[in-house]
């Protein structure tokens, strides 16, 4: 037998697979990358990515509907705009951090890393991990995912 | 003009395109999160996540390839396999939980959100961020991006 838990694969994905129906497709994360950086027009977005209108189109709707994205009137009559992160979507920060970090350690390339700093001190900040409530790094085995209910269904993570 | 930068996007992005050419398929993060809580056989993977069969082939191949996962005989004469996660697969973790604390903190459901716990402690992990040095908080305006050369290209983050 696997080791398979009690707990349903919709019951335990299901904050993961809300965050990815939103932000999971491969454009879309560009897209809020290029955002983190300060791009915020449509064609500096197309330029910047080398992506396809109509998909740039579709992607940028989706990012506002789910409120990752806002579309500001910036120019006369409206017909001038820009995409401007909301707080939701500044909180991907974590994520594209987390994700950036794991690409330069494990998918290599000829390239050396792009350095992250703390803008203030200059220095490199942390890879971001997981901790504990004290704050000591936790490896995947010594997570468990419990429901919120009176009897905690422990799930074991191997 | 809108404050884009002097790093193209192919340098900014190239961490996380490297990265998401590996994992950012939406079946593929799935996987890599069922394989976290135990899943080890194809049965088990298409039961659990209620996907196609050729699309799990495709996407355990994919990740196999990718040395996120590793395919292992467990049976007499090759005829079982089981699909471990490798470092690299078990390195996702922090990404995968960055993205449930998102999904859990900004896609709102009706259900409660699921409890992540230090398995000894059992008290709840922290969410993840960006840390600095000294292990404060950094928010996304506080971070630089730099190519890794003698004069660093300081990348405005806004």
């Amino acid at each position: 037998m696997s080791p398979r838990n009690d707990l349903s694969a919709q019951e335990q994905c299901c904050a993961i697979t809300r965050a990815l129906s939103q932000i999971g497709d491969w454009w879309s994360l560009l897209i809020v990358r290029e955002a983190m950086q300060g791009t915020r027009r449509f064609t500096d977005f197309q330029q910047a990515l080398g992506i396809a209108r109509n998909i740039l189109v579709d992607r940028l709707r989706r990012l506002v509907d789910a409120e990752v994205l806002r579309k500001v009137d910036v120019g006369e009559q409206g017909r001038r705009h820009e995409y401007r992160l909301t707080e939701k979507g500044r909180d991907l920060f974590v994520v594209l951090t987390a994700l950036r970090q794991w690409g330069d350690k494990w998918v290599l390339t000829d390239q050396p890393p792009l350095a992250m700093r703390d803008r203030q001190s200059g220095r490199p900040v942390r890879p971001v991990e997981v901790l504990d409530a004290d704050g000591q790094p936790l490896r995947l085995h010594q997570v468990m995912v419990e429901h919120p209910d009176d009897i905690p269904q422990s799930v074991p993570v191997r």
